[in-house]
């Protein structure tokens, strides 16, 4: 470990976030604060159906107080098995279940301060069924060809971190 | 907006992170809690060679007790334009000037809980200098191939959301 860990505070503990202060000694024998947010695993799917065309919700996101396009995400049960999570979150925010499932790749969306795993899967081969949102979700979702999916990520309209990774994800291991 | 706040409490404001609990109106009239990190804006830069080949970082990550392997990045000053910080981080950390500039895009890297925007540039046309890292940051960087970037994309090794995001807005403006 190249930082210490001398110190850790848990400065606040809600239902998503646990924010700690860390004092740390670093290889040179300097001390630094480290503030932490702890969180959560969570799972993410690139939902591709038979004709090229890829699930995308629209959610309204409360920090920006605006609108995203997001592929279906969620945070995990508690020793929910990653793949288990992504399956579980389609189904319940778009109602879809897939004949097929690959791991993409693992993201840490914001690596200087949380210790988010975001866990990110393709599904195919999808079947229609009915969704169930948590308490207090709202969101829509469609369908978008890939190619105009590639052409909204050019134009700047997909901003979500996770979203543009899975694409990254994608083309370096399908395409 | 979809979602109005009614009540917003600063529970933690430290050096980095700031951390709001607000009480909100939903759509529906039911009410919700939002846990919200305010952050300060930052840059990241995907800086290509005249060789194809692509300048990356190893830093040490405190949050998840391991290196990663990211592009350059950096929190904005205050006020500062994002493309003056784009070019000043990568002064800072690598030495590196560019005549070349381009924003590929922003990216939003955590949506559920922090404000944090990330502006994306290429730079191109890179000339070496002599870096000047902040007071307790430690981290090497090298050139890698972007044929074999694509393949440590393919397999694992790349884990950073914004570097992830980068190579995405790359492929679909200029590939």
């Amino acid at each position: 470990m190249k930082e210490k860990t001398i110190k850790s505070e848990n400065v606040f503990s809600g239902k998503l976030l646990h924010l700690y202060v860390d004092e740390v000694e670093l290889e040179n024998g300097h001390k630094a604060i480290r503030e932490v947010i702890r969180h959560c695993e969570a799972s993410a799917v690139l939902a591709i159906d038979d004709q090229e065309r890829v699930l995308i919700e629209k959610q309204f996101r409360y920090p920006y107080g605006e609108d995203t396009l997001e592929i279906p995400a969620g945070k995990a049960d508690p020793k929910e098995d990653p793949m288990e999570t992504a399956k579980r979150e389609l189904a319940e925010e778009t109602g879809y279940a897939a004949t097929s499932w690959l791991h993409l790749g693992d993201i840490y969306p914001s690596c200087a301060y949380t210790d988010e795993v975001i866990h990110i899967y393709l599904a195919q081969g999808l079947k229609p069924g009915t969704r169930h949102l948590d308490e207090g979700e709202s969101l829509d979702y469609r369908f978008i060809k890939m190619t105009d999916l590639k052409t909204m990520v050019k134009d700047g309209l997909i901003k979500d971190g996770k979203t543009l990774a899975a694409l990254a994800f994608y083309q370096a291991k399908l395409q």
